[in-house]
């Protein structure tokens, strides 16, 4: 394996009590003892998530869980209003599109947050607006849109949809106070999972739209997960190696509670943007809406992001991502999420600054490091 | 753990050096380790397979490619046959009707294969059938269905749709040679892999029905997957770690070859059988059908399914299943598949044997195991 450390928008790296975990022999989906460990799961990850609103866990990617929130939530023709800001905002669109849903395309510029008087006005506009779909943590631009201020600007029929599949654990949410109502996560981001699992979250008004639902779905549809939940277990053999490892690892963050974890993620985000800013770079994403979890950056001028990025992987095996559909050459990507602390990084500002100093950059050494170490300083 | 045998027809044990790659760190799906992994995963899953069909790994259960299958390969009003002689038919019939789709129900009995003149005619007698959806291997029943003798009755233009989550790797197919359009399967059952991936494979003509297929899709639109494959990924995070597991252990059997797999499984299952027959119990499942992958058996009279299945379970740590569906109460099943051998199935046969004499039933010790070691002699 090249990557020591793993400085990507997901997956992240995972700890080693709960890597032992998935080596676990696995065992009958219908039992006892994995019916409580999905009860127990369940319930864990409820109290991290400060809700009491219904939860499942879906063996799935990510986009897997955007479908279900799609197909469960929607009758063919509802009037959906997408928030596109990036990659996965168009995602969102596209799923709905493809089951014939009639969709608003509400665009915000990558990279900023969006003209939230423009959307009230637009929102006031439409009538019969069955929902509105909106990601929490652009990854592809490391903007984080504001829930609350959608909660309140949309009215009481229509229902919020939100991919938190990034954000969920680093980014400020209150699912039950702002109403929100239908909420996905994925496992190997912030929770520090290996990739394989996601979870959907549904309020009680997203429960009865989906009593209304006509769209066809099977797999995705979440009335068989709601009956299974009653007799311990998931309607299709789960990934149970992953539900075990995610017990392990969802106890222990739910102990630290989501606010102790915003907060780390916070500082950590701070550390590595005054360490890019140091070093001269240009930060993609706009001042205000920054997300905790991924910084873009646009590299110096005649520094390729590609050269960046190798550079730091064969001298350093340090692993960023580069940019992100449109992006791809315009920015990298320093993930900073899940089991990160400062130590890491401080290595992963050392190998950018010396992957820089070396293609040229002119900056002195222990520059990004030094206002690393300030930020942590000034966040305690 | 309490189980130390697991009999069940899935999920089905891990070899420990298996299970060890579950426990590796994550790493980045967009580099270029991991294409590598998924170039080779890929390449010995067609050898093991024999198929020069493409091939896709799903992070989903195999219900997932269940419905994959049939939103690829269909569109609205098409006119499908399913074939129903137990729960994974109907849920394949289920799947279709939710997509609107024209389903005719052709049912066989529970435990029997189907009436093959009366399928032959029914073909016949429907014009423009697009598709035939049929389970290989009948976990619910133990029935294992005859593709080749259903292949020769479709026509050309109707597309054969297989489910093969439990007999892929343990019954004779010929994908290739019997023109079988779509194949799934899952992980966690004769691959004796932990469940998470599924596994699709496509004809020419599959692809070509997919071109035209107007059902609604996205994370199962397989022209996503076609994409990726060619620069090495798939379209969303996939489940990292399995997908690392299945290659090692892909690399095994597809050493051994499909037809020493099958032939293990069939002298296994034929060790069941005998063992079972002796201890004058009846299976459930007809001659000329039987499953090599699991064997429901029907309790004597007065000794209850859950009675047999507690006493194993505390006294010996052997767990086996209950039926399925409509079955539940009427037999049990012991599954036998993936990393079982001879010894193992001794193991099972005494814990019943001494559970179903404690419970009453008269039977000498040493019966089921005598009988058992006594088909191993006559397989070599």
């Amino acid at each position: 394996m090249q990557t020591k450390y793993l400085a990507l928008p997901g997956p992240t790296s995972v700890d080693n009590e709960v890597l032992k975990e998935m080596a676990s022999e696995v065992f009958n989906h219908r039992g006892k003892e994995f019916s409580k460990i999905l009860a127990n799961l369940t319930a864990k990850t409820q109290q991290f998530l400060n809700t009491k609103n219904e939860l499942h866990y879906l063996t799935a990617s990510g986009t897997g869980a955007m479908e279900c929130a799609i197909v469960n939530s929607f009758s063919k023709g509802d009037k959906v209003l997408a928030l596109i800001n990036g990659a996965f905002g168009q995602r969102y669109a596209d799923i709905a599109k493809s089951y014939g849903l009639d969709v608003i395309e509400f665009y915000g510029k990558w990279g900023q947050s969006f003209d939230y008087d423009k959307l009230k006005e637009t929102v006031e506009n439409i009538n019969d607006l069955a929902g509105i779909t909106v990601i929490q943590g652009e990854t592809s631009t490391g903007v984080v849109n504001d829930l609350k201020k959608i909660s309140e600007i949309k009215n009481d029929k229509t229902l919020l949809i939100v991919d938190g599949i990034s954000s969920i654990g680093a980014e400020n949410i209150d699912i039950d106070g702002w109403g929100i109502d239908v909420v996905i996560t994925g496992s190997q981001k912030v929770l520090a999972l290996p990739p394989g699992l996601a979870i959907i979250c549904l309020s009680k008004k997203a429960l009865e739209a989906y009593r209304q639902s006509d769209l066809p779905k099977y797999y995705w549809d979440i009335g068989k997960y709601k009956k299974f939940t009653e007799i311990g277990q998931t309607p299709y053999t789960p990934a149970i190696s992953l539900i075990k490892a995610a017990e392990k690892q969802i106890e222990k963050i739910a102990n630290q509670g989501m606010d102790s974890e915003v907060k780390r993620h916070e500082t950590i985000a701070n550390m590595v943007r005054e360490g890019i800013k140091a070093l001269g770079l240009e930060l993609f994403n706009e001042k205000g809406c920054r997300s905790n979890v991924v910084t873009p950056i646009k590299p110096p001028e005649g520094i390729k992001v590609s050269q960046i990025r190798k550079l730091m992987l064969d001298k350093y095996k340090v692993e960023v991502a580069g940019g992100q559909g449109k992006l791809k050459e315009s920015v990298f990507r320093i993930g900073h999420l899940g089991n990160v602390d400062p130590l890491f990084v401080i290595s992963v500002l050392t190998a950018l600054e010396m992957s820089l100093i070396e293609l040229g950059h002119n900056v002195k050494l222990g520059t990004a490091v030094t206002a690393a170490q300030k930020a942590l300083c000034n966040s305690k």
